[in-house]
Protein backbone atom coordinates (compact mmCIF):
# COMPACT_ATOMS: atom_id res chain seq x y z
CA UNK A 1 0.00 0.00 0.00
CA UNK A 2 1.54 3.13 -0.81
CA UNK A 3 0.87 6.10 2.06
CA UNK A 4 1.25 9.53 1.84
CA UNK A 5 2.59 10.04 4.88
CA UNK A 6 3.84 13.70 6.01
CA UNK A 7 7.04 14.72 8.30
CA UNK A 8 5.59 15.21 11.41
CA UNK A 9 6.93 18.55 13.20
CA UNK A 10 10.47 17.49 15.10
CA UNK A 11 11.15 13.87 13.53
CA UNK A 12 14.43 13.45 12.78
CA UNK A 13 14.84 9.51 11.89
CA UNK A 14 12.21 6.45 11.03
CA UNK A 15 13.04 4.31 13.83
CA UNK A 16 10.24 1.64 12.66
CA UNK A 17 12.14 0.62 9.61
CA UNK A 18 9.34 1.04 7.06
CA UNK A 19 10.27 0.95 3.89
CA UNK A 20 11.07 4.45 2.43
CA UNK A 21 8.14 6.77 0.71
CA UNK A 22 7.99 6.81 -2.76
CA UNK A 23 6.07 8.34 -5.52
CA UNK A 24 4.24 11.62 -4.38
CA UNK A 25 6.50 12.97 -2.38
CA UNK A 26 5.74 14.45 1.53
CA UNK A 27 2.92 16.71 2.16
CA UNK A 28 2.68 19.22 4.66
CA UNK A 29 1.81 17.25 7.98
CA UNK A 30 -1.09 19.45 8.47
CA UNK A 31 -2.21 18.92 5.13
CA UNK A 32 -2.34 15.18 5.82
CA UNK A 33 -3.74 15.33 9.54
CA UNK A 34 -6.85 17.24 8.36
CA UNK A 35 -7.84 14.91 5.95
CA UNK A 36 -7.75 12.06 8.41
CA UNK A 37 -9.42 14.05 10.79
CA UNK A 38 -11.88 14.73 7.67
CA UNK A 39 -11.79 10.47 7.15
CA UNK A 40 -12.43 9.69 11.03
CA UNK A 41 -15.11 12.42 11.50
CA UNK A 42 -17.02 11.10 8.07
CA UNK A 43 -17.01 7.39 9.59
CA UNK A 44 -18.06 8.34 13.24
CA UNK A 45 -20.67 10.87 12.06
CA UNK A 46 -22.89 8.12 10.02
CA UNK A 47 -21.34 4.25 11.65
CA UNK A 48 -20.32 5.56 15.13
CA UNK A 49 -17.42 3.98 17.08
CA UNK A 50 -18.01 0.16 16.17
CA UNK A 51 -15.93 0.06 13.31
CA UNK A 52 -13.78 2.51 13.77
CA UNK A 53 -10.12 1.19 13.89
CA UNK A 54 -6.72 2.11 13.31
CA UNK A 55 -6.90 -0.44 9.80
CA UNK A 56 -9.75 1.32 8.55
CA UNK A 57 -8.25 4.44 8.70
CA UNK A 58 -5.19 3.98 7.81
CA UNK A 59 -6.70 2.11 4.35
CA UNK A 60 -9.12 5.20 4.04
CA UNK A 61 -6.14 7.98 4.47
CA UNK A 62 -3.87 6.18 2.89
CA UNK A 63 -1.34 7.57 5.90
CA UNK A 64 0.17 4.61 7.55
CA UNK A 65 -1.11 2.95 10.75
CA UNK A 66 2.64 4.25 12.09
CA UNK A 67 2.07 7.65 11.82
CA UNK A 68 -1.58 7.59 12.89
CA UNK A 69 -0.48 5.83 16.35
CA UNK A 70 2.27 8.84 16.64
CA UNK A 71 -0.26 11.36 16.53
CA UNK A 72 -2.95 9.61 18.14
CA UNK A 73 -2.28 7.38 20.51
CA UNK A 74 -5.35 5.59 21.13
CA UNK A 75 -8.32 4.55 19.25
CA UNK A 76 -9.93 7.03 21.64
CA UNK A 77 -8.13 9.88 21.22
CA UNK A 78 -8.60 9.34 17.50
CA UNK A 79 -12.38 8.91 17.53
CA UNK A 80 -12.88 12.56 19.96
CA UNK A 81 -10.22 14.65 17.28
CA UNK A 82 -12.02 13.41 14.58
CA UNK A 83 -15.72 13.87 16.19
CA UNK A 84 -14.83 17.59 17.15
CA UNK A 85 -13.54 18.56 14.25
CA UNK A 86 -17.09 16.97 12.49
CA UNK A 87 -19.40 18.45 14.52
CA UNK A 88 -17.81 22.01 15.12
CA UNK A 89 -19.61 23.95 12.01
CA UNK A 90 -22.86 22.65 13.09
CA UNK A 91 -21.77 23.75 16.81
CA UNK A 92 -20.95 26.76 16.27
CA UNK A 93 -22.31 29.92 18.62
CA UNK A 94 -24.11 32.23 16.82
CA UNK A 95 -23.68 35.88 18.12
CA UNK A 96 -26.86 38.10 16.74
CA UNK A 97 -26.82 40.24 20.38
CA UNK A 98 -29.99 38.19 21.59
CA UNK A 99 -28.37 35.70 23.42
CA UNK A 100 -32.02 33.78 24.30
CA UNK A 101 -32.57 33.46 20.77
CA UNK A 102 -28.59 32.07 19.93
CA UNK A 103 -28.50 29.68 22.74
CA UNK A 104 -31.70 27.75 21.73
CA UNK A 105 -30.70 27.60 18.17
CA UNK A 106 -27.17 25.81 19.44
CA UNK A 107 -29.00 24.03 21.51
CA UNK A 108 -31.36 22.28 19.24
CA UNK A 109 -28.37 22.03 16.73
CA UNK A 110 -26.16 20.19 19.44
CA UNK A 111 -29.55 17.97 20.99
CA UNK A 112 -29.69 16.92 16.97
CA UNK A 113 -26.24 16.15 16.56
CA UNK A 114 -26.44 13.82 19.73
CA UNK A 115 -29.01 11.85 17.89
CA UNK A 116 -26.78 10.83 15.04
CA UNK A 117 -24.44 7.71 15.84
CA UNK A 118 -21.48 10.17 15.97
CA UNK A 119 -23.39 11.32 18.86
CA UNK A 120 -24.12 7.72 20.91
CA UNK A 121 -20.23 7.35 19.91
CA UNK A 122 -19.43 10.51 22.48
CA UNK A 123 -21.83 9.05 24.95
CA UNK A 124 -19.97 5.90 24.98
CA UNK A 125 -16.31 7.28 25.29
CA UNK A 126 -17.99 9.31 28.00
CA UNK A 127 -18.86 6.27 29.46
CA UNK A 128 -15.64 4.52 29.33
CA UNK A 129 -14.01 7.60 30.53
CA UNK A 130 -14.92 6.81 34.21
CA UNK A 131 -12.95 3.41 34.60
CA UNK A 132 -9.79 4.92 32.25
CA UNK A 133 -7.70 8.20 33.21
CA UNK A 134 -6.25 8.19 29.28
CA UNK A 135 -9.79 8.16 28.16
CA UNK A 136 -10.63 10.68 30.50
CA UNK A 137 -7.28 12.78 29.62
CA UNK A 138 -8.12 12.32 26.12
CA UNK A 139 -11.71 13.52 26.09
CA UNK A 140 -11.00 16.83 28.20
CA UNK A 141 -7.88 17.61 26.07
CA UNK A 142 -9.60 16.79 22.81
CA UNK A 143 -13.49 17.24 23.49
CA UNK A 144 -14.93 18.85 25.85
CA UNK A 145 -13.08 21.23 27.51
CA UNK A 146 -12.63 23.33 24.36
CA UNK A 147 -16.41 22.66 23.92
CA UNK A 148 -17.08 23.97 27.59
CA UNK A 149 -15.16 27.07 26.55
CA UNK A 150 -17.01 27.92 23.92
CA UNK A 151 -20.05 28.18 25.52
CA UNK A 152 -18.59 29.99 28.75
CA UNK A 153 -17.60 32.51 26.07
CA UNK A 154 -20.59 33.31 24.37
CA UNK A 155 -22.28 32.97 27.93
CA UNK A 156 -19.97 35.83 29.29
CA UNK A 157 -20.29 38.07 26.53
CA UNK A 158 -24.09 37.85 27.15
CA UNK A 159 -23.26 38.40 30.93
CA UNK A 160 -21.32 41.66 29.70
CA UNK A 161 -23.56 42.98 27.73
CA UNK A 162 -26.19 43.23 30.82
CA UNK A 163 -28.29 39.87 28.94
CA UNK A 164 -28.01 37.57 32.05
CA UNK A 165 -27.72 38.64 35.61
CA UNK A 166 -23.85 39.46 36.96
CA UNK A 167 -24.58 37.21 40.03
CA UNK A 168 -24.96 33.94 37.38
CA UNK A 169 -22.37 31.64 37.02
CA UNK A 170 -21.90 30.84 33.67
CA UNK A 171 -19.84 28.17 33.89
CA UNK A 172 -22.69 26.23 36.30
CA UNK A 173 -25.23 27.21 33.37
CA UNK A 174 -23.17 24.77 31.21
CA UNK A 175 -23.94 22.07 33.01
CA UNK A 176 -27.56 23.56 33.51
CA UNK A 177 -28.04 23.31 29.78
CA UNK A 178 -25.74 20.89 27.81
CA UNK A 179 -25.09 18.65 30.71
CA UNK A 180 -28.99 18.21 31.40
CA UNK A 181 -28.71 17.00 27.83
CA UNK A 182 -26.09 14.61 28.29
CA UNK A 183 -27.79 13.14 31.61
CA UNK A 184 -30.88 13.04 29.84
CA UNK A 185 -29.32 10.84 26.97
CA UNK A 186 -26.96 8.42 29.38
CA UNK A 187 -29.59 7.84 31.66
CA UNK A 188 -33.14 8.11 30.01
CA UNK A 189 -35.88 6.30 31.85
CA UNK A 190 -38.39 6.91 29.89
CA UNK A 191 -37.88 10.54 29.08
CA UNK A 192 -36.89 11.79 25.75
CA UNK A 193 -34.42 14.65 24.25
CA UNK A 194 -36.98 16.24 22.02
CA UNK A 195 -37.90 20.05 21.09
CA UNK A 196 -39.76 20.77 24.14
CA UNK A 197 -37.20 19.58 26.14
CA UNK A 198 -34.97 21.91 25.03
CA UNK A 199 -36.77 24.77 24.93
CA UNK A 200 -37.87 24.38 28.59
CA UNK A 201 -34.11 23.99 29.48
CA UNK A 202 -33.68 27.79 28.07
CA UNK A 203 -37.27 28.88 29.70
CA UNK A 204 -36.42 27.72 33.00
CA UNK A 205 -33.12 29.18 33.12
CA UNK A 206 -33.91 32.36 31.74
CA UNK A 207 -37.40 32.55 32.97
CA UNK A 208 -37.05 31.30 36.58
CA UNK A 209 -39.62 28.80 37.82
CA UNK A 210 -40.66 31.10 40.91
CA UNK A 211 -43.97 31.93 40.29
CA UNK A 212 -44.46 36.13 40.00
CA UNK B 1 -20.12 -23.06 54.45
CA UNK B 2 -23.19 -22.74 56.28
CA UNK B 3 -25.49 -20.78 54.39
CA UNK B 4 -28.65 -18.89 55.49
CA UNK B 5 -30.86 -19.71 52.53
CA UNK B 6 -34.38 -18.51 52.79
CA UNK B 7 -36.91 -20.44 50.56
CA UNK B 8 -37.58 -18.25 47.25
CA UNK B 9 -41.11 -17.19 47.09
CA UNK B 10 -42.44 -19.74 44.02
CA UNK B 11 -39.80 -21.87 44.81
CA UNK B 12 -40.72 -25.96 44.54
CA UNK B 13 -38.03 -27.68 44.79
CA UNK B 14 -34.29 -27.42 44.63
CA UNK B 15 -32.81 -28.24 41.01
CA UNK B 16 -29.39 -27.62 42.37
CA UNK B 17 -28.22 -30.91 43.62
CA UNK B 18 -27.44 -28.68 47.01
CA UNK B 19 -26.98 -30.06 50.39
CA UNK B 20 -30.25 -29.34 51.74
CA UNK B 21 -30.11 -26.82 54.77
CA UNK B 22 -29.33 -27.95 58.69
CA UNK B 23 -29.25 -26.25 61.41
CA UNK B 24 -31.25 -22.66 62.07
CA UNK B 25 -33.74 -23.43 59.62
CA UNK B 26 -35.01 -21.06 56.94
CA UNK B 27 -35.80 -17.35 57.71
CA UNK B 28 -38.45 -15.58 55.93
CA UNK B 29 -36.93 -14.47 52.23
CA UNK B 30 -37.29 -10.72 52.20
CA UNK B 31 -35.22 -11.13 55.71
CA UNK B 32 -32.71 -12.68 54.11
CA UNK B 33 -32.78 -10.40 50.74
CA UNK B 34 -32.60 -7.46 53.68
CA UNK B 35 -29.32 -8.67 54.71
CA UNK B 36 -27.79 -9.07 52.00
CA UNK B 37 -28.67 -5.69 50.51
CA UNK B 38 -27.26 -4.16 53.94
CA UNK B 39 -23.83 -6.05 52.97
CA UNK B 40 -23.59 -4.88 50.05
CA UNK B 41 -24.58 -1.18 50.24
CA UNK B 42 -21.98 -0.99 53.46
CA UNK B 43 -19.28 -2.73 50.51
CA UNK B 44 -19.72 -0.11 48.19
CA UNK B 45 -20.43 2.83 49.86
CA UNK B 46 -16.76 2.14 51.54
CA UNK B 47 -15.03 0.56 49.03
CA UNK B 48 -16.41 1.13 45.73
CA UNK B 49 -17.28 -1.50 43.20
CA UNK B 50 -13.61 -2.92 42.80
CA UNK B 51 -14.06 -5.69 45.03
CA UNK B 52 -17.68 -6.16 44.91
CA UNK B 53 -17.68 -9.97 43.88
CA UNK B 54 -20.34 -12.54 44.67
CA UNK B 55 -18.03 -14.92 46.39
CA UNK B 56 -17.67 -12.18 48.64
CA UNK B 57 -21.31 -11.26 49.50
CA UNK B 58 -21.89 -14.59 49.45
CA UNK B 59 -19.09 -15.28 52.55
CA UNK B 60 -20.12 -11.98 54.34
CA UNK B 61 -23.48 -12.80 54.42
CA UNK B 62 -23.92 -16.17 54.61
CA UNK B 63 -26.10 -16.61 51.71
CA UNK B 64 -24.95 -18.93 48.48
CA UNK B 65 -23.93 -17.85 45.25
CA UNK B 66 -26.61 -19.68 43.92
CA UNK B 67 -29.49 -17.92 45.80
CA UNK B 68 -27.27 -14.32 45.73
CA UNK B 69 -27.42 -15.27 41.24
CA UNK B 70 -31.07 -16.05 41.55
CA UNK B 71 -32.19 -12.68 42.97
CA UNK B 72 -29.39 -10.35 40.98
CA UNK B 73 -28.52 -11.82 37.35
CA UNK B 74 -25.76 -9.53 37.59
CA UNK B 75 -22.78 -7.44 39.40
CA UNK B 76 -24.11 -4.78 38.25
CA UNK B 77 -27.90 -5.45 39.30
CA UNK B 78 -26.45 -6.58 42.52
CA UNK B 79 -24.60 -3.47 43.33
CA UNK B 80 -27.40 -1.12 42.11
CA UNK B 81 -29.74 -2.46 44.29
CA UNK B 82 -27.36 -2.42 47.42
CA UNK B 83 -26.59 0.97 46.37
CA UNK B 84 -29.97 2.08 46.33
CA UNK B 85 -30.70 0.96 49.69
CA UNK B 86 -27.83 2.05 51.26
CA UNK B 87 -27.98 5.83 50.58
CA UNK B 88 -32.40 6.11 50.52
CA UNK B 89 -31.92 7.44 53.98
CA UNK B 90 -29.21 10.30 53.33
CA UNK B 91 -31.48 11.10 49.68
CA UNK B 92 -34.91 11.98 51.11
CA UNK B 93 -36.99 14.35 50.80
CA UNK B 94 -37.66 16.79 53.68
CA UNK B 95 -41.12 18.02 52.99
CA UNK B 96 -41.24 21.28 55.39
CA UNK B 97 -43.44 23.52 52.93
CA UNK B 98 -40.31 25.26 51.49
CA UNK B 99 -39.37 23.72 48.25
CA UNK B 100 -36.47 26.09 47.64
CA UNK B 101 -34.71 25.18 50.97
CA UNK B 102 -35.90 21.42 50.92
CA UNK B 103 -34.17 20.90 47.50
CA UNK B 104 -31.21 22.85 48.38
CA UNK B 105 -30.99 20.00 51.39
CA UNK B 106 -31.53 17.60 49.42
CA UNK B 107 -28.97 18.45 46.66
CA UNK B 108 -26.21 19.02 49.28
CA UNK B 109 -26.61 15.79 50.25
CA UNK B 110 -26.78 14.05 47.48
CA UNK B 111 -23.66 15.80 45.74
CA UNK B 112 -21.79 14.30 49.45
CA UNK B 113 -23.22 10.94 48.46
CA UNK B 114 -21.96 11.15 45.11
CA UNK B 115 -18.41 12.00 46.00
CA UNK B 116 -17.71 8.90 47.99
CA UNK B 117 -16.52 5.37 47.05
CA UNK B 118 -19.90 4.54 46.50
CA UNK B 119 -21.20 7.97 43.75
CA UNK B 120 -18.48 6.98 41.73
CA UNK B 121 -19.70 3.39 41.43
CA UNK B 122 -23.09 4.41 40.63
CA UNK B 123 -21.05 6.95 37.89
CA UNK B 124 -18.63 3.76 36.89
CA UNK B 125 -22.26 1.32 36.41
CA UNK B 126 -23.99 4.73 34.42
CA UNK B 127 -20.77 4.66 32.43
CA UNK B 128 -20.80 1.02 31.54
CA UNK B 129 -24.38 1.25 30.77
CA UNK B 130 -23.47 2.72 27.68
CA UNK B 131 -22.82 -0.10 25.58
CA UNK B 132 -24.43 -2.52 27.66
CA UNK B 133 -27.93 -3.21 27.47
CA UNK B 134 -28.84 -5.41 30.51
CA UNK B 135 -26.88 -3.02 32.77
CA UNK B 136 -28.48 0.05 31.22
CA UNK B 137 -32.15 -2.29 32.37
CA UNK B 138 -30.71 -2.81 35.68
CA UNK B 139 -29.30 0.75 36.48
CA UNK B 140 -33.33 1.84 35.32
CA UNK B 141 -34.96 -0.56 37.29
CA UNK B 142 -32.96 -0.71 40.34
CA UNK B 143 -32.00 2.92 40.57
CA UNK B 144 -32.45 5.60 38.35
CA UNK B 145 -36.09 5.35 37.73
CA UNK B 146 -36.96 5.15 41.45
CA UNK B 147 -34.61 8.09 41.98
CA UNK B 148 -36.20 10.31 39.48
CA UNK B 149 -39.96 9.58 40.40
CA UNK B 150 -38.78 10.78 44.23
CA UNK B 151 -37.24 13.91 42.81
CA UNK B 152 -40.41 14.42 40.17
CA UNK B 153 -42.83 13.66 43.15
CA UNK B 154 -41.43 16.18 45.60
CA UNK B 155 -41.22 18.92 42.95
CA UNK B 156 -44.57 18.46 41.59
CA UNK B 157 -46.37 18.78 45.16
CA UNK B 158 -44.67 22.11 45.32
CA UNK B 159 -46.15 23.28 41.65
CA UNK B 160 -49.21 22.17 42.97
CA UNK B 161 -48.42 24.34 46.45
CA UNK B 162 -47.98 27.41 44.08
CA UNK B 163 -44.32 27.34 44.92
CA UNK B 164 -43.49 26.30 41.69
CA UNK B 165 -44.94 27.90 38.18
CA UNK B 166 -47.13 25.87 36.67
CA UNK B 167 -45.95 26.22 33.20
CA UNK B 168 -42.07 24.50 34.08
CA UNK B 169 -41.94 21.22 33.35
CA UNK B 170 -40.84 19.14 36.48
CA UNK B 171 -38.89 16.57 34.55
CA UNK B 172 -36.82 18.87 33.08
CA UNK B 173 -35.78 20.29 36.51
CA UNK B 174 -34.88 16.68 37.30
CA UNK B 175 -32.17 17.02 34.31
CA UNK B 176 -31.40 20.35 35.41
CA UNK B 177 -30.69 19.93 38.92
CA UNK B 178 -29.43 16.14 39.56
CA UNK B 179 -28.61 15.70 36.14
CA UNK B 180 -26.11 18.78 36.10
CA UNK B 181 -24.20 17.13 39.15
CA UNK B 182 -24.01 14.38 37.29
CA UNK B 183 -22.22 15.72 33.91
CA UNK B 184 -20.01 17.73 36.04
CA UNK B 185 -18.51 14.43 38.05
CA UNK B 186 -18.49 12.52 34.95
CA UNK B 187 -16.61 15.28 32.98
CA UNK B 188 -14.72 17.70 35.24
CA UNK B 189 -12.84 19.85 32.88
CA UNK B 190 -11.62 21.44 35.75
CA UNK B 191 -14.76 22.10 37.47
CA UNK B 192 -15.53 20.87 40.60
CA UNK B 193 -19.00 20.53 42.92
CA UNK B 194 -18.86 21.91 45.93
CA UNK B 195 -21.26 23.81 47.79
CA UNK B 196 -21.31 27.30 45.62
CA UNK B 197 -21.76 24.88 42.81
CA UNK B 198 -25.10 23.52 44.34
CA UNK B 199 -26.58 26.78 45.39
CA UNK B 200 -26.14 28.29 42.11
CA UNK B 201 -28.10 25.07 40.20
CA UNK B 202 -30.98 25.96 42.83
CA UNK B 203 -30.91 30.16 42.31
CA UNK B 204 -30.62 29.75 38.70
CA UNK B 205 -33.53 27.94 38.15
CA UNK B 206 -35.55 29.37 40.61
CA UNK B 207 -34.23 33.06 40.26
CA UNK B 208 -34.22 33.14 36.45
CA UNK B 209 -30.64 34.51 35.04
CA UNK B 210 -32.34 37.36 32.94
CA UNK B 211 -31.78 40.70 34.47
CA UNK B 212 -34.64 42.32 36.31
Amino acid sequence: MQTHDAAPAGAVTTATGAPPHRGRGRRPAEEVRADVLRTVGDLILSEGLADLTFERVARSSGVSKTTLYKWWPSRGALALDGYFHAVEPALAFDDTGDVRADLSHQLHSFAEVMGTPGGRALLQLVGGSQTDPDLAAALSDLYTSARRRLAEERLARAQEAGQIRGDADVRVLVDQLWGAIYYRLMVPDGVTVDAAFVDALVDHLFDGVTPR
